[in-house]
């Protein structure tokens, strides 16, 4: 095989890579990352899914506004916050049912970009077998899709797993230091 | 005053408030993340502005090709990454007229949210002086307005001016280590 034909073959190859990416740490800008990358993908008229695994008392009504619009497939699943939560296996048995509707559609290739918002937390508190997840995610996502993982606490396996990690850490936050109410349009 | 009265007024000051924003370090995610915001306020019907005050070769195509289509104004500016330009003073000239730009559209409160794109280089390569900025934005920057600022390097006196400062660190990343190209649609 010449240089070129090498060249050739890896330059496919790497197009076709679709990455694992997780956005996670304390800081501010996971899920809003995951949206800017949306944003780009939709530009460029990519398949773009969301499934959404914690339900938001503020609802996330900017982006979900700007998913309807960009006609995105935006599915909420989730009953609030766990640490809020009344019914902890109410809000288990949905995280378990998000998973099984990100299986369908990534084993379907709906999408080139799917976004699983806060996927993080169900690993993190054992609903869902973090092993169990990867080893279906290497048997059966398509090699082209992007998969954005966004939320605090990723497991270790999953850091592992993926391909582009980062941690946003909180240098300064103004809401409760200094009596700021989340804005609008910025955080949701 | 009542207390009904004090709180009416406490809500009033805080829907106001305008953010001035800032992402720096050396991960991922800093523009992206302002991007998510942009995708948010757009679904509020905010009014939105960007000046990109570096130049990439990729040319940002994803999220220009969204903004055009979100209708919104994108101005580019700057010749190129600093460390690959043939001429430091275009590039300095470049930016400071964007600081212009940014001005002119601050004082005349055009925007619910301006982004400027990786600003924190003419601060930091001490093109334009960061004192004088932030004494002109103290001055200057309507109360409602959020301002979005990205880029590494940040310095101490604009986190210190900052209202939300997020650092991006780089927890894994595979391109370099991995051979995987900067995907479309993600990265651009």
């Amino acid at each position: 095989m010449s240089t070129t034909q090498f060249n050739e073959t890896t330059r496919q190859a790497r197009k076709k890579k679709g990455l694992v990416i997780v956005n996670t740490g304390n800081g501010k800008g996971k899920t809003t990352a995951a949206l800017g990358m949306m944003l780009r993908a939709w530009g460029r008229d990519m398949r773009i899914g969301v499934i959404q695994f914690l339900k938001h008392k503020k609802a996330r009504f900017g982006e979900i506004k700007a998913a309807e619009r960009m006609e995105i497939d935006w599915i909420s699943t989730g009953n609030g916050f766990t640490w809020t939560s009344q019914d902890i296996d109410e809000t288990e048995a949905r995280a378990r049912h998000g998973w099984q509707l990100a299986q369908e559609r990534i084993a379907h290739g709906n999408y080139d970009l799917l976004i699983l918002d806060e996927f993080t937390y169900p690993l993190h508190f054992k609903w869902l077998d973090t092993q169990q997840v990867i080893a279906w995610l290497k048997a059966n996502k398509p090699p082209g899709l992007h998969l954005i993982i966004t939320g605090r606490y990723a497991p270790e396996a999953l850091i592992e797993y993926a391909d582009l990690v980062t941690e946003m850490r909180e240098v300064k936050h103004p809401y409760e230091e200094q009596g700021i109410k989340a804005q609008p349009g910025i955080e949701f």
